[in-house]
C-alpha cells in the first residue's frame, strides 16, 4: 500500500544522487532520464507515492538542469514532503489536463532518454506519442549500475538488513518445524523480520521436502514432517534496504544423500563467494558456483542463475548470470545463492548478500552455512 | 508481496473472458493483446504471479489462438496451479535465454497490440525491438471497457465487498477520536476492513482539520481534537474485488459553516447518483455533481474529479471526469464522491460505489449520508 519505505538521507544526498544520474546519462549519450514511481524514485528523491496509479508521476533528469517532479496536483503536498524535495522543483498537474502535453517541454528537443523499467507502458507509449523525435531505452538497459555501488551509508544500511535476517534465522531453527504447516512457519518468519526491524516483508519461502525441489515455492498447506529437507528464503526491507538469505535445514537427521547435497551446495556458495573481487565480469561469479554443482553430475538441477542485486529493492542489477560481463565494483550488494533441485524429492539452497570490497567480497549473513537439524 | 487476490472463478469463466477479450480486440483492429501481471491477468486467467519482477510474465491473446502465457519457468508451477491454467498453454523459459525472442513468433505476422497499462517499459520496449513490425496501444486506451461491465458474479462481490465496508463505517463511528493520532484511527480502519473479510487493505484516509483539505492526505501523526472534521475514505479487496466508500464526520457538534458545506456535498453526491443511468456520458455524472458545488460558490474547492472505476483494482476505467463521453452500460463500477476541500480548514468527501442498472444506478455503499457526529 505505502510502497518501498523511503531511507533516512538528507536532501544533499538526494542532490548528489540526482546530478550523479543525469551524468551518467549524458555520459552514455542520452539526454536525460525519466524516473517513474518506485525504487529509482525512492533512490533519487526519498519520494515514494502514497499509491501508484494511472496518474503520471514522473521525474525529469538531465545534466545542467533542475531536476523536476511532475506530480498530480492531489498527490503535490506529498511530494513536497518528500526528504529530497529541496532538491526538486515540483511541476503539478489538475485531473483534466493532459500530463503528458504538460511534461513535452522538459525532454527539451528530444532525443534518447532512459527510463525506469517498471514505468507504466501506459505513460510510456503516450510520451512516445506526445513528444515526437524521442526515443526511450530502459534504465538497467542503458545503466545497468545506477544504483549498484553503495556508498558507506548505503553499506551500513544493507548490513544492518543483513544483519537482522541472520537474527530472523538464529530464532526461526529454534521454532517447531514437524507436524507444523509451512504456512504457519512463514508467518513466523515474517513476525521475527519485523521483530528484527524490517518495515516491509517482501518473501517468505518455507518449501518442505518435494516443495523445496521448487526454487519459487512460497509457503502452502503442506504439513512438515520428520525426515523433511526445509528451504527457508526470506527478506524484506529495514530502513528501505533489503535483506535476503536461504538456509536449507532438515527437520531431523538428514540421509547421507541429502548430506551430500548439502554439501555441494554449500562448497558451490563457497566457490560463488570467492570468486567476487573488483573487476572480475559477474558471469564469473555464476560459473564458480555452477561449475561445483556441474562437476559433481548436478548441474541439470541448478535451473537459475547464481545471484541478483540488491540494495532498495530485493531484486536489481547486477545479476550473476552466464552471459553479464559487467565487471564488480567495491560497494555492489548481490546475492550468490546456488541450489540443487531434484523434481518430486527435496531441493537444497544457500544464500548470503555479499558485498565486494577493494581486495574481494565479504558476506553481509554468516549464520551456519552447516546444514542445521530442527525438530 | 502477493499482489491482488485472485477470486474464486472457473477454468470455464476464465476462458469465456479471454475469448471476448480476443475478440474485442479483433473488433477495434487489434492483432491481439499482451496482458502483464497485475488486475488484467487476474482477471483473464486468476494467475497472480508470487512476485512481479523484472523476469517476462506474458499473456498473449489473439482471435482464433489458444492463450499462451509466457513465464519463467521457475513460476511455471505456480502459473500451472491458477484456477484460469486449464484455458491457457503455458510457455516457460529459462535464465539465460531471451524471453522476448521466445515470445516474437506468438506476436504473428506483428500489427497493433494491445498491453496492459502497468506493463514495464523494460518490458514494452524489448518487445518493440524484437518484434519488428509490431506497435502498442495501452489496453485502457485501445480498450477501455475490457473489464468494466460485471457480470451477476462479480457484482455479488463488489456488493460483499462494499457491504464490508459499511460494516466498517458502523464500527469506527463508535470509536474515540478526539485526543488519539490519525495513525491510529487508520489501524482501526484496517483492522475493521480485515475483520469484515477484506484480504487487502488499499487505503485508510484519516484526513483530520486542515489535513482534510488535501484530498489524498493519508493518515498522519496529527492528533486529533474536539470541533475537527474528519475525512475517512477506506477500502480495498475482499474475495479479489474493491471496496472505496469516504464519510465525513465531526467530532463534537459541527459549525453552521461546517454543515453547509457537508448538505453541500452530499447534495452534490445525489446528483451525480441520480446522473448514472445506461447510456449517459461519464462527463454527465461529473458535470451533475460539479455544478451543485459551483452554483454554491464552491467550485474552485472541487479540485479533483467526480470518480473512478472500480472491480479487481480500486482505481482503473470509467472515470467519471470532463472530457469522457463513453457511455455507461448496466453493470459498470464506479466511485461517485464530490469533495470541497479549503485550504488550511477542512475538506468534506462523500463517497459511494455505484452500479449502473437497465434504469439507473444501485448504490452499494449505503450508509447515512447525514453528518456523523463522533466522539
Amino acid at each position: 500500500m505505502t510502497g518501498t519505505a523511503p531511507a533516512p538521507f538528507s536532501a544533499d544526498t538526494y542532490r548528489a544522487r540526482m546530478e550523479r544520474a543525469a551524468r551518467a546519462a549524458t555520459d552514455v549519450g542520452l539526454a536525460g532520464l525519466l524516473v517513474a514511481p518506485g525504487p529509482d524514485l525512492v533512490w533519487l528523491t526519498g519520494y515514494a507515492p502514497p499509491a501508484v496509479t494511472e496518474r503520471l508521476t514522473l521525474l525529469v533528469l538531465a545534466a545542467g538542469r533542475t531536476p523536476t517532479l511532475v506530480v498530480p496536483a492531489l498527490e503535490a503536498p506529498d511530494a513536497a514532503k518528500a526528504a529530497g524535495a529541496p532538491a526538486l522543483t515540483l511541476r503539478d498537474w489538475t485531473d483534466g489536463v493532459d500530463p503528458y502535453a504538460a511534461t513535452a517541454d522538459l525532454l527539451g528537443a528530444g532525443g534518447r532518454f532512459g527510463i525506469s523499467d517498471n514505468a507504466w507502458a501506459l505513460h510510456l507509449l503516450a510520451l512516445q506519442q506526445a513528444v515526437p523525435g524521442t526515443s526511450y531505452a530502459a534504465l538497467t538497459t542503458a545503466l545497468p549500475m545506477l544504483r549498484a555501488v553503495k556508498d558507506a551509508a548505503e553499506l551500513d544500511l544493507m548490513a544492518a538488513a543483513g544483519a537482522a535476517a541472520d537474527a530472523t534465522f538464529e530464532e526461526i531453527r529454534k521454532v517447531p518445524f514437524s507436524g507444523r504447516r509451512e504456512s504457519e512457519v512463514a508467518a513466523d518468519l515474517a513476525d521475527l523480520l519485523r521483530r528484527f526491524g524490517h518495515d516491509q516483508v517482501d518473501f517468505t519461502i518455507v518449501a518442505s521436502g518435494p516443495n523445496g525441489a521448487n526454487p519459487h515455492h512460497e509457503a502452502a498447506d503442506r504439513v512438515i514432517r520428520h525426515g523433511d529437507m526445509v528451504v527457508l528464503d526470506f527478506g524484506g526491507l529495514r530502513d528501505g534496504y533489503g535483506s535476503d538469505t536461504s538456509r536449507t535445514v532438515h527437520v531431523g537427521e538428514p540421509s547421507d544423500e541429502e548430506r551430500r547435497v548439502h554439501d555441494l551446495v554449500r562448497e558451490a556458495q563457497e566457490a560463488g563467494f570467492r570468486a567476487v573481487r573488483p573487476g572480475v565480469a559477474c558471469q564469473e561469479v555464476d560459473r564458480a558456483a555452477r561449475a561445483v554443482i556441474s562437476d559433481a553430475g548436478y548441474g541439470e538441477y541448478f535451473i537459475h542463475r547464481t545471484g541478483h542485486g540488491i540494495g532498495v529493492t530485493t531484486h536489481e542489477p547486477p545479476y550473476m548470470i552466464e552471459g553479464e560481463e559487467l565487471p564488480l565494483v567495491p560497494g555492489m550488494c548481490f546475492s550468490v545463492e546456488p541450489g540443487v533441485y531434484l523434481p518430486g524429492r527435496f531441493g537444497v539452497r544457500i544464500e548470503d548478500i555479499v558485498t565486494v570490497t577493494e581486495d574481494g567480497g565479504r558476506r553481509l549473513n554468516d549464520t551456519t552455512r552447516e546444514m542445521v537439524v530442527v525438530d
